[in-house]
């Protein structure tokens, strides 16, 4: 995963561009790179405060700066990327992944062209120096009326700031005003956290171009087809953003609740697995009249330790305490958003069972994984993931949990209906990809 | 506030010391130590990944470690501190403040004695250079017999590794097995996790020593007269620690109950101010069957963000995110553990109120405090408290809540008596301190 | 100026080329960067050391690196640079200045070409790409029949490591045997300074390729018309290295030994100014039994100091002592390889002055500098000095000296001629440029 | 060795003790320190440039410092040590070695008294705090009369500051005005960098106090008997330090004029072993009119080199270059001012003869060492010394040299008597110790 931001028009952009990473640091925490007008550029491994520094300051009234998830090592790697071209400069930043990107690589090399990065992301640029125009919005548009998804970007040209998502818009994408000028990013908190107003949700099939003296003006390139990827709402974003109006926190409580009507899983106290079980275990618990209870408590520095445990089950347990006064005899139903190996849920059922419950449910407010996602979460994580989750009885034994389920497609997809959230991409859930 | 932590007949000292200190981080960000057998020592502001680094690996078989609260920047200040004495080497670390330092400091200083810090912990380690017994352990119980409350301290010798209370136990400190060897740190939760076991709180007015070749043994210097830190309860220690086998995060949440049985204050929905009101709000829901939901969601990175707001209330905003959602048109209860300044709690209220609250009430789960601590805990931080607090209709007048409710001092003294916990300082509360 | 040193099968080559660079530091500064075979990178502002630390090496048996004098701020602008392209990925380093780059780029991007950095160096991967070859070899052979000077080059491709320089020979290059593979660097005492074997310098307008299994095979590409950087002699090079088998050390004292010949000046002492002024001050002793002194002293850390000078003077009279004990009562010659600026110059004149010398005459033992240098020099520097040194007479008495003399551009030309070091280039004494 | 430093009265002393102890930085490179009035301090291991840091400023208008050869691991150990007693809190540096530092430890400690560190130099403030006055400067004047060499110290009171050295002088130490205030330093060309005037050199057996609103107040505490250290001259000290008013490379360079006239060795060229070998070599050119010349290169990079040799003589071959050009087919006369441990000298000679040279001569501008130092001198390094010196033949035979030759015992104190130098110490020359 990726994030993404820009600024145009705003007064040291060097330092809002890196406060808006900051509030993004959550979609990518292995590279960062930021570039201002006049296309310097900042860039480095790991988080936004080891690279984007306050010694390094640039000046400047426009920028782009970019999170990953994860790089292939080399510095040359990391986003946003800077080309000069005969249509002008251009930096660009990119969340997604091109679904064909081998085969315009191959198209663009044939014809001479260089590539400076193994990024799909640099296919943009070359697309949009050889487009058949000379104006620069035109090629701009040009370019994303002929490649296919996954994207959100932003460009900044030598003469305006882009903000453009596919027409599926499968990944997310919002500007606002800020001050005299014009800021983007990747999630409307990220926006909000500065104080940025009048935010607006990007159109899939739309490029937003902000320059100087005018309104964002706003350029049509595909039918809009909603698809955006619902893992966003379920594992990615913060709980304080909003996708089409609708509160992430308020989507994982109601994905709680439709956990609990689906399956009626009865116990006598509901634990949620960390932050991330916290909003659908709140759902569940609200359903269910089960009260919650803090029952596992995380030990903040214990990734620095020293005494290396052997196995990852010691990590985990070295990690996190299970409190025996909340688990104690009783029937404890886990709630979590979803299953990744399935090593640290097994772990977990453990320790739970020898803290003293009585019976452990693992409760997963999201249906199993099936399929992979080429549209930019991290494949081999992913793999992982799907190999441990072909058979739910299987997993079940695996995790050693007395019941374990998952919430369906159906209920799934029902409860972003009900929430007025259309036209949602579930393809590793059930294998409906939208390209 | 400070954690202490030590080893004796365990190998690579160092890391496992390190560790507890690391498991210990709450208690004292500020600066960190190390001293190991063959009494090498490194110290440094900051955090203990920051100072107690890999490369700086010291071997041995005993070590102790000190996390601290404040510092006054000379790096001579930090502990643990070490001397050379006619009875041998030794080194200390200590948790707590000496009641009378500037008597028995000029006492020492007028008969030729030289101090190398500003320390009162250094008094021990005089006292047990001046002890009129040729043998150690002997001047240590002389040296304990004699200095008044409060500590809980480590001292490593040539020859043993010791650990004591005072006789009021107003700090905590609890020693186990680890291999072949003993560790001892401030919270128990430290002790298990680096899987130590056989776990023991350590008797006030008692030293426990650790020796080559035998079981740990046990010396009386004083009449045992419980009077534990009820603060450690409420604020200090992580809520899967536990005192007189109490655990800390359900006194917290009977804390809560009682909250609700004494003031039955109503409303739609009770949001817990962050972390440290996490598990009185789930008593208070608990207790009131009113549900309790996240309507505050924190920004992880704000603090490092380089736009910098320009007061206070600003940086709050920034930090903390509302959720219309949550707390739209509703009575909402915010639950926290402790004001300190108010300003804090100010700004929180007035967002709530923003983001579409009918009715903002503020409950407290201890009592108002009206005294400083004379027994570690950070007196300068306590007085800004103390004044803010006076007077409770003011209070609430500034901080804007439609309501602000306390704990009594009689209910928050029964909840610890009907845990179990007999003997309590609550003298910042109702100004009735053991000493 | 810059440095550059490539490896082929030669094992953990990240450590070899790390080496080479270190001992090219003196050629550039400001940054730094090494691409190790499966074309993984790590660049930076700065020192060596600081850049290709321990911690990131890269396992591989082929490498490049580069220092650079300056860069433009942005880490995308660190040679090398890399490239993906059909006929392969290639990494390049460059030393030079390509006289014509402005026209060749604007082709390359009138034909949708992007570039993604500033540097001409770039050029070369784009010829390289759009070359009417399939082949390699053969393409960077057409490449480098076409781009004008000055360049000293390595390329690292897929399937071989190649070193070339321009016909006229501007910039050095070397390479030699180490272990069983083959190590280019831009001096032979880098390449000695490792205990590299067999070392060969490379001829002008010839590329030499290294493959696997093979000797290194050498192309020509264009008439050799040789046309060496004289000041790689008087001021970059190390005086331990060697071009056309003659010492740097050595043509230095000749220098000096010329610049006495010419001039004649008498003095009691002769004094060098630091280490770029020592070999000709020898020089200029031997040929005139005048004794040399040191009667500058440098301090080593002053450039680190708190208190700050306020102007430039301050700063060298910080820097430097003179010995009053050898210059007293004297009649001093100061001697020096160039004049930059002449401020720096004025203070010395000034603090030998107080320290007691009676006359202080100035000897340069290279020609005045006339004209500008744009085959990799850094120009801006060069600027400075052009302006500040139109009339000797004029400088003189800027720098208070009671004498000033250089060496003639005729003497300059025969010591050269007499050495043995034939096709020299003067462009910036003389005016008469190569290309 | 060591540094020190201190001010009084001076404006951001943090700042000039800074800038003092960076040119003093050659006594001492494994440790430094600094505290400045209110006592607060900075210590670390390594360079002043990575201890005594901008962002640590500290103000205030006195402060000490201290820069160390070794250090014993601890940060407690490193000076300035600090202490708190009846008379007032006092900072101390020491340069040099207490002769009878055990029994006085002892004393201190079987009265109660605990050392902080193992430093012989915190008997200087037990001694200061246990003296029968209450006078403090009465209490400094009775401890030095009683601590025998070897001293000089800076100690920074609350009412003063106090500068001394012990009746023998065996380590320098220098104050001077500075602005309204005044500053010390081990030596004068410290003092002079920084632009402090009127330089006086402390007497032996005295203390200088600085106090507000006086001039500098001196007091004898014992009879004058200088014993000043050679080593200071011979190796120690910059070159244009000045003791008893005499240039320290004027006195190498005479060494290096005696050292012919006694031996008479006669070749081709003079080389001298780098840095400190210059000055003698440069004696012993004018004595003998054999030329001198660069023939030893040193690489300045390569102590941070990747490929580390596997022994100490292909690390000193990858350290230096001999120049072919300048010792082929010669008598090379190599000159320095002492053999440590006869390692380095032994792979010179070898690379020497290895370049060409016909004969290869070594020369010592001092004599051989015999005993070793009590007086500050790190003894462990003076043990190997010795060791490999008791009898030339064997050395010369062991460096592989056709002839070693070293300065008389008698010529060598002729030198320093002919120069106006009375009273040195040679024990380590001549086994005749001051104490």
């Amino acid at each position: 995963m990726c994030g993404i931001a820009g600024t145009w028009n705003v007064e040291d952009s060097y330092n809002v561009v890196h406060d808006l990473l900051l509030a993004l640091q959550h979609r990518g925490q292995q590279s960062a790179g930021i570039v201002v007008n006049g296309f310097k550029s900042i860039k480095g491994e790991g988080l936004v405060e080891n690279v984007i520094t306050d010694e390094k300051f640039i000046p400047g009234s426009c920028a782009i700066g970019h999170v990953r998830y994860s790089t292939y090592g080399s510095i040359d790697e990391i986003q946003p990327l800077i080309a000069h071209t005969f249509k002008g400069r251009v930096a660009l930043a990119h969340n997604g992944n091109i679904v064909d990107a081998d085969e315009r690589r191959k198209f663009v090399m044939e014809n001479g062209g260089i590539f400076s990065t193994t990024l799909d992301s640099e296919i943009f640029i070359h697309y949009f120096s050889i487009a058949p125009y000379r104006s620069p919005k035109d090629s701009l548009q040009w370019t994303l009326s002929r490649i296919k998804a996954a994207y959100s970007i932003v460009m900044l040209h030598d003469t305006f700031l882009a903000a453009a998502r596919d027409t599926f818009g499968i990944r997310p994408l919002f500007y606002g005003k800020f001050n005299n000028g014009y800021v983007v990013a990747s999630e409307d908190s990220a926006l909000s956290s500065i104080g940025c107003t009048d935010i607006i949700e990007i159109e899939p099939g739309s490029i937003v171009f902000f320059t100087d003296g005018n309104s964002p003006e706003i350029i049509y390139f595909g039918q809009r087809n909603d698809r955006f990827c619902s893992f966003e709402f379920v594992y990615f974003a913060r709980p304080d953003s909003n996708f089409y109006g609708v509160n992430v926190h308020e989507i994982r409580k109601k994905l709680g609740m439709k956990l609990f009507e689906e399956h009626k899983v009865i116990g006598d106290v509901i634990v949620p697995v960390l932050d991330s079980g916290f909003s659908g275990a709140l759902g569940y618990s609200t359903a269910s009249k089960i009260p919650i209870d803090y029952g596992l408590i995380r030990n903040h520095y214990i990734g620095r330790s020293f005494i290396m445990p052997k196995n990852r089950q010691d990590i985990v347990r070295r990690k996190l305490s299970p409190l025996s006064s909340v688990v104690q005899d009783k029937e404890v139903i886990l709630i979590d958003d979803s299953i990744v190996r399935g090593t640290t849920m097994k772990v977990i059922v453990e320790m739970v069972r020898e803290a003293g419950a009585k019976k452990v449910y693992v409760g997963i407010h999201s249906p199993a994984v099936v399929g992979p996602c080429n549209y930019g979460i991290d494949t081999s994580r992913r793999s992982e993931l799907i190999a441990s989750q072909r058979d739910i009885e299987n997993l079940k034994a695996y995790v050693g949990a007395d019941k374990l389920f998952y919430l369906s497609v159906e209920n799934y997809k029902k409860v972003f209906e009900e929430s007025g959230v259309k036209g949602i991409c579930m393809g590793c859930f059930d294998l409906n990809y939208p390209a």
